[in-house]
């Protein structure tokens, strides 16, 4: 979808309707047989993104081959390397929108926070498998470290756009992921 | 500033000049009396937030009466009782801004980077204060912890927006602050 490239590169205020058509390729006239305004435009945007996210997140899951926490650290270098491809521009793109749309629009807002919900839950449930297998520390809330590991990357994203490097989003790698909540680096 | 307001609020981008200048009741020649461009007038949006926010952190950093890491946590719950002030709305404005414009503007990406590590070499600088009273273990690099708390702080305040509660930004107090990084934790 041209139009969801164009808004996770640009943002979605910078994108302009005439834009994305321009970008597709097709007339005025179409935008409104698909979208019945830019708002739902908006909010479709958000669902094709975060099913591909979330679609992603449940690939990483199911492997089999790797340990909780290889899982988990796996789907972060995916999108690391989606980042990298990107000369580190782009970022996340519900992130992106939260910062930019969640403020101005309450539908935005509600839907930006079911679909961090549903990110987040995929992340505590590795930590929970984490915490069985004994790569967690189970004395920690897993909702909790969910949260914080969500905030983290999301913020090292941040850092990443300004300072177009991937510093801070390897330094949640090796800081966070690989230090703080395995249990190793409590030995 | 109104204008820095209203940008805060809403996002650079869905800003516009005729608003701002609504919003202060000046003719638009005033605008360009001040401004060159509406560049000028984001760079030095960025000027006005990152002084206000250096110069409340240089105002905690001194604070005698508190321990090194009491400092930076009040600085960091003085941030939040502002976000609650704006009904958790608002955020970070340089944060905002970076999210929306590091990646359509280089002069604002360099800027905005520039800020990052101005402001990470306060909260570096006060966990290495931390380090040698003994409240943050000296094993850890204080750079590296500087923008770990960095990226969370950042990545809490977009969860706060989209949530329209404090919660993850109280996850980051608990469980980073008050826990990983602090000394006592690991007892």
């Amino acid at each position: 979808m041209e139009g969801a490239r164009l808004v996770h590169l640009k943002g979605y205020g910078a994108t302009g309707i005439k834009e994305i058509l321009d970008a597709v390729g097709v007339p005025k006239g179409s935008f409104y047989f698909y979208f019945k305004s830019k708002q739902d435009f908006g909010l479709q945007l958000i669902d094709h993104y975060s099913r591909n996210i979330l679609r992603k997140l449940d690939a990483f899951t199911v492997r089999s081959d790797l340990s909780p926490m290889q899982r988990l650290t796996a789907f972060f270098d995916w999108f690391l390397s989606m980042n990298e491809k990107n000369q580190y521009r782009g970022g996340c793109p519900i992130g992106n929108l939260s910062q930019e749309l969640a403020d101005i629009d309450e539908v935005f807002q509600k839907r930006l926070h079911q679909v961090f919900e549903e990110m987040k839950d995929r992340i505590s449930g590795l930590i929970v498998e984490a915490q069985s297998t004994g790569e967690v520390e189970t004395s920690l809330d897993p909702h909790a470290l969910g949260d914080l590991v969500f905030s983290t990357f999301q913020g090292a994203l941040i850092q990443m756009k300004a300072s177009a490097d991937p510093s801070s989003l390897l330094n949640f790698r090796h800081l966070l992921l690989k230090g703080f909540i395995s249990r190793q680096s409590k030995t």
